[in-house]
């Protein structure tokens, strides 16, 4: 029912911001764009995510895609959408946030941002071979401590959006080689969640998962003693899965 | 960076809709607006979600509550916000459609819309007492057809997000009695999720729950065999929760 539309609801502007997460087995980045400009009579830097305004003749993925190809390089990857941010100030609680818009001539309006996040290994050679745009580089997100705009928040719910999926669905086991060892399968969700987890205690657990399979097969030309590989098996998984209510913890 | 934004990119409308389920013991229902209007020389009546232009002054959340009260007379219901769309076309698929834009002076332009879903137990008393406003009725999900828009896609992506939100979280008991019957409990899935469980398959798994626990109190005054009460503890849920990896099945 729009009859009561009153018109200071029109004229919103939408936008796509991307929070894409690079994982490594040391740490968890994130792509950011540089952004640059005249502040106070000087030169200004600091980073942002990408994200640009979405255009009438695009869906809202679509929008995600191009923006994310045209401002960084990244292509054809999965890109999750997760939250829809309004905040009425979001572009304008810091001055220089404000001298940004007006250099690049955007308007000085309200935009609903829609926002993606993504999660790539860019251990692997396949992502290594993208040509990034200059202007955008990996960061480690802990040792992130201020963007640009509302960013912080973006990035922040991008990395909680994140882990509940981690917590709630196998998307660990895409990142790792198709046999991996439970060092590495460990490895993997301490670094995304960013906490450690007891060894003992994890092994119990995997034990306990019929989809997660040990080989036999070990490592070779290690100087440890050598480890077990696994494989996941997504059959097992999905049917464990569908005869579950899977609110049991 | 905004330097390439198209001017074609401006101006788009952001609005809310509102899924609000109705939870009974026997059906799973949905809160639609009745929509009258003139078409092809006739009066035409159909059905669509709540949902109504956002305002620049206000955040997505607010408005989203706002609407809600003010086209359904619902207020301070939990809403939870799961999607943002933006097809192209997604307001003008059908003749009636664009319509009615017409009649009520809507501009015939892009619509984002973010969409909220929220789960009530309409047979109990605080929901009954809210006075709905009179265009605005129950519907059996099961029996809808067809809505305005691409408000059937939408209503369909609310129920799978309330299935996933259901299966992933133990929101199913902030819709029981503090004391309750596994049947009660198994009725309530299966309303939700639209399947029928298996009785024993159910109960077993549910006494693997120890959050789940039984009292020592029976039904009273029914025909049948008096089934024992069980109740939800929220503390050992989440304790058993944390210790967790939660994408185990």
């Amino acid at each position: 029912m729009l009859q009561e539309a009153p018109v200071s609801g029109l004229n919103l502007h939408v936008s796509v911001d991307c929070v894409v997460f690079g994982f490594e087995f040391g740490k968890l980045n994130v792509l950011l764009l540089e952004r640059k400009m005249m502040f106070q009579g000087q030169e200004y830097k600091d980073l942002k995510l990408p994200g640009d305004l979405v255009r009438k003749d695009e869906d809202l993925d679509t929008a995600a895609a191009r923006v994310l190809k045209e401002l960084t390089g990244l292509e054809n990857i999965y890109l999750k959408q997760y939250a829809a941010i309004g905040t009425p100030n979001r572009l304008t609680r810091l001055e220089r946030d404000m001298e940004w818009l007006r250099q690049i001539g955007h308007p000085e309006e309200v935009v609903v941002t829609v926002a993606y996040y993504s999660l790539l290994n860019i251990d692997q050679e396949r992502i290594n071979k993208f040509q990034l745009q200059e202007d955008v580089k990996w960061h480690p997100v802990s040792q992130i401590k201020e963007l640009a705009f509302d960013h912080m928040e973006i990035l922040a719910d991008g990395l909680e959006a994140l882990r509940t999926e981690l917590r709630s669905n196998p998307i660990g086991f895409e990142l790792l080689p198709s046999k991996f060892t439970l060092s590495q399968l460990q490895k993997l969700y301490e670094v995304i969640l960013g906490v450690n987890l007891d060894k003992r205690n994890f092994r119990k657990k995997v034990t306990n998962m019929p989809y997660v399979i040990p080989i036999n097969e070990k490592e070779r030309g290690v100087s440890h003693k050598p480890a077990r590989f696994y494989i996941f098996n997504k059959k097992i998984y999905e049917k464990t899965r569908k005869n579950s209510l899977d609110f049991s913890v």
